[in-house]
């Protein structure tokens, strides 16, 4: 197998996390998204939408979607298990990740892409080829759904270590990359949300934080 | 198992078609979205985001998220398989879900939600209980995104009977719902994506897509 990955870049994160979490040592590629190298003729050949992160298997079968990649590995090792381990607990798993996913990454992204105060950024409304412009009012709606995300991060967390329950799942790994991809918009975690302060300190000090 | 439903609405029939390939029989619950009834007090203490749908079970477990429904009937019902049998096979219909979902489904509800043209709605520019008002330039990018959408359907539809291969699977019915959703914006498949038509035929024309 080989890992294409951005090490800047929060989706790739979510994936090296997992991977990291699984004690796997999976082979990477660093591609230089700053510097357009995604946009580039090589690595269109690899990622036709040029988007990372990219999992390759040695027959070249490539899987080009974070969860995908993450749904691949836990078939092929299932410990420790980070996307449930019954019906009930997957299907929980994969309503609270999307949550994640939605109302913490997408809307830090909107947030994030269409502000064209940010003197270092391209100023395109999507990640890739395509070519959408900056849209203004989405910098407006992303900081208010992440406002929806650091409320139900909370909740989600009063009653419980982790976002899904007494487990470290998939759920965190996704906030925890949210959380520090949110900071790109000054967006942090509101001081008086103290369970998620709580996790927050928890998770970012796992090994697998760093990878 | 009680299903809340909405008859006219898109994710809600991804979920319906689902159940109806499985060959089940899930009591359904219809609810008014035009009429406001997934806002009104009694649906958001079913789903406190106000969306649809929502898969309730016996013991009180909801599961809000469409494809988290799909998981865990898959899980309880294999048969026949619609999210893929073997570890690569699952990672590959889990890649092409989301992408007919982002480039379908939400370029789609970006399109129709912001285009304050429409008579009939309220120029929100989420659904459910979000607030954030109607966004003129996500109409372009939903467009241009349902543009990239029918490329990469036609380049997919072009050497096998369904998207991911020889057998139907969710990939399709994500595609098909995206397709059919794509109509309120009048962005219908080109005339000359031939294998996209003959794929739209083929599958609209399954019991399943009545539901």
């Amino acid at each position: 197998m080989k890992f294409y990955d951005c090490s800047i870049a929060p989706n790739p994160r979510r994936a090296r996390i997992f991977i990291a979490e699984k004690g796997l040592d999976i082979p990477k590629v660093e591609i230089d998204i700053v510097g357009g190298e995604n946009l580039e003729k090589e690595f269109l050949s690899i990622n036709p939408r040029g988007l990372l992160p990219v999992l390759e298997l040695d027959d070249g079968t490539r899987f080009d979607e974070t969860m995908a990649i993450c749904k691949y590995l836990e078939d092929l090792y299932p410990e420790p298990p980070l996307l449930g381990t019954t019906p009930v607990e997957r299907a929980k798993i994969e309503c609270l990740q999307r949550k994640m996913e939605f109302d913490g990454m997408i809307a830090t992204s909107e947030a994030f892409r269409n502000n064209t105060k940010n003197d270092n950024f391209s100023y395109r409304s999507l990640p890739g080829v395509d070519t959408v412009g900056a849209i203004e009012g989405l910098v407006e709606r992303g900081n208010k759904t992440l406002g929806v995300f650091y409320h139900w991060l909370e909740k989600y967390l009063t009653n419980s270590k982790f976002i899904a329950g007494d487990r470290f799942t998939m759920v965190d790994i996704t906030a925890l990359c949210a959380v520090d991809f949110a900071k790109w918009v000054e967006l942090d975690i509101p001081k008086e949300n103290t369970n998620s302060l709580r996790w927050y300190e928890d998770v970012s000090s796992r090994p697998s934080a760093q990878a």
